[in-house]
């Protein structure tokens, strides 16, 4: 289905770029792109699918992962409302060479630009190009975050451990702590915290709050922990 | 030092969209740029090193390579006569949040492109930012690929076993099969052999040539398949 008139509104938030485009341009997009609610589960975007497009997320929560030939997949990462994944249209950009396959992980509503849309606007735009440069960035730096846990395994095994270790020793699974303190006691730096903590929160197996954080999935932490 | 009167003609070359530019912007790029000549083990881009500027390889052979706290090195990828680097130019796309490190592996001529006249040229020009798109597409592709290598590590071991079994078999280093027969004997596609054949070839581990691979590091292939 295409966008009904005033739905344009919900481009405007989230393909960031939208102002600097033409009226034109504006209106070839949303006359093109279309919205989805797809459920738990579904696969969005996969092996043997070429191009499916640009995958914007509404709302809900997808999962892009590598797959192995014997079946074992690896999350390489996740897409929260406002995301945009562009791996999903790898068509677009010729020297993109490896698949994904993108997952609804929870029920979602998306909206799909068409490759050949997006790929013209990319190609005319400096704007639009640079935007997906951003895009790409990003999902690489997160990539590249991912192999580095995965080559130098220690942090996340050491952080799974301190914090099984404190729940254990306040006896409840909430503990009372800020980054910057676990950070001193693991003698690393407070962003290196963050990030593993906010992995851990999208994994599900912890929950963040100002100065707290919550073990939602013990068994999970220790599960890392071996 | 500044481009001399006739170099400019290097930078058609290695530059692949230098046609496109107008000739202003190709004054403005020529002018700024520079040429380097270093010495095997130089550092061009490392650690606490801000933003180098692209490089652009003439000769030589670049390693690009991630390093964790204890100082252990993964190599993501070489870069060869033609090859430009846009990780050493980390602050030009604000999204990119990792470090390498880039150091010469042989004896190099690279030229340097400062950052800050790269990046208002990308933003100025789409198909300068679509170029440098796939470059970063294609690095993203590589790292993936070494990414899945890393994980689901049975088939470089599979290959190096094959090579080695073939060599002591054929009583000489030198074995004469296609790309399409290793594949057929190993259940997988002639292109997945291919790149890991160049990767083992970039390692220094095997040298290929029409029909032919001759192997010519034996120990690195035994260690591989530990």
């Amino acid at each position: 289905m295409n966008i009904e008139g005033g739905l344009k509104m919900e481009f405007e938030r989230y393909f960031q770029v939208w102002d600097k485009l033409t009226r034109e341009k504006q209106e070839e997009i949303s006359g093109a792109a279309f919205a989805r609610n797809v459920k738990k589960g579904t696969v969005l975007h996969g092996r043997g699918e070429d191009c499916t497009g640009l995958i914007l997320v509404e709302s809900g929560q997808l999962r892009a992962f590598i797959l192995s030939d014997e079946g074992r997949e690896v999350t390489i990462y996740r897409l929260f409302e406002m995301d945009i994944c562009l791996l999903s249209a790898p068509c677009m950009i010729q020297s993109l060479q490896f698949e994904v396959t993108v997952e609804a992980e929870k029920d979602a509503k998306i909206w799909v630009i068409p490759s050949g849309i997006y790929k013209d606007l990319m190609e005319e735009s400096a704007v639009v190009a640079n935007y997906t440069n951003q895009i790409m960035a990003s999902r690489f730096s997160e990539v590249m975050w991912l192999m580095e846990q995965i080559m130098w395994k220690s942090f996340d095994k050491r952080l799974a451990g301190f914090l099984l270790e404190e729940t254990s020793l306040e006896g409840e699974p909430c503990i009372r702590i800020t980054h910057e303190k676990i950070a001193n006691h693991m003698g690393t730096a407070r962003e290196v915290v963050t990030r593993m903590l906010r992995y851990f929160q999208n994994e599900g197996l912890v929950k963040l709050s100002r100065g707290a954080i919550e073990v939602t999935d013990e068994e999970g932490l220790e599960k890392l922990c071996m």
